[in-house]
């Protein structure tokens, strides 16, 4: 696909408390059509395993990369002429600024907070917008912000090189497995 | 809003293992619209607190009611005429369906799976919908089917006898506090 990257940033990240969290978080990135994932915080070994799991199951090439410090992710990627995008619930109404986000040719990081989120990530931030003004997940919150800002195309996504594809069914389950 | 009722089914909560992202679905369901939770498994005081507690502070009056057997709730849902859509990534593509679902009139219960979903659920639902058919999280699953089902209407809805409310800000936190 022609179109600026997408890349989430989770930050701090808690091995215990947070792995399942996390890991529906990395794993709605990816299905919602993101290129990949930073994660700040504790280094999560079983977390990047569930994802390599899915990724050679089904398909793509996503990644997930520790950061030691998140800090130098987002100055690097704005350095590199990208954009950073933070999710809040204090944020703009995401209706009412999806459509510039849209329009911009520039390549997105999606910071997505963990406990607790620093203050200096709302202003290095260019946008921080909000997937309603209620607290809800920041899974959710994910999935709808790149499902608008990709107006619903990652549904139609293709991962390559999957070991096994679904064949969609009014009911029950089939699977097939795809050929090398 | 003159329109069916949404209720979501949790299956098989477990308290220690899901406490944090049955949490997370809650909140979501509660956040793009749905009028309460159902959820079968364990019994689990803290999350219904959380929601309570979110209740009170950020207003609505969205339920959370546990049930012993989520075959009986599926059954006097579908004997008072309402309708029972499954989220599952085996399903039918949400794209091509949605459109059908948010025509009919009747009351949707969205059937939202835990660690291993009874096979029975795929014959009793009306509808099974994968929103993609990617393994991500219950609670982008949930908060993407909302956000579709509902046209986007969801993301403006107002929460009544509020405590506190947000007001939207380019940078930073900005709530105020809301006359009873």
């Amino acid at each position: 696909m022609n179109r600026p990257k997408i890349w989430v940033l989770r930050l701090g990240h808690r091995r215990e408390r947070d792995k399942r969290v996390t890991t529906h978080l990395f794993l709605a990135s990816r299905a919602f059509g993101a290129d990949g994932v930073f994660y700040s915080g504790e280094r999560d070994g079983n977390v990047e395993k569930s994802v390599e799991k899915v990724n050679k199951s089904w398909g793509g090439a996503f990644e997930v990369k520790y950061c030691r410090s998140w800090k130098q992710t987002v100055s690097e990627w704005k350095r590199s002429s990208g954009e950073v995008v933070h999710l809040t619930m204090y944020g703009l109404p995401l209706q009412e600024i999806v459509s510039e986000l849209r329009r911009s040719p520039k390549d997105k990081l999606i910071v997505v907070g963990g406990a607790k989120v620093p203050g200096a990530v709302y202003g290095l931030a260019d946008w921080n917008v909000a997937v309603t003004s209620q607290p809800h997940s920041e899974v959710s919150a994910l999935g709808v912000f790149l499902h608008e800002l990709l107006e619903g195309i990652e549904l139609l996504k293709q991962f390559k090189r999957a070991e096994c594809r679904i064949v969609p069914q009014p009911r029950g389950k089939k699977v097939v497995k795809t050929n090398p």
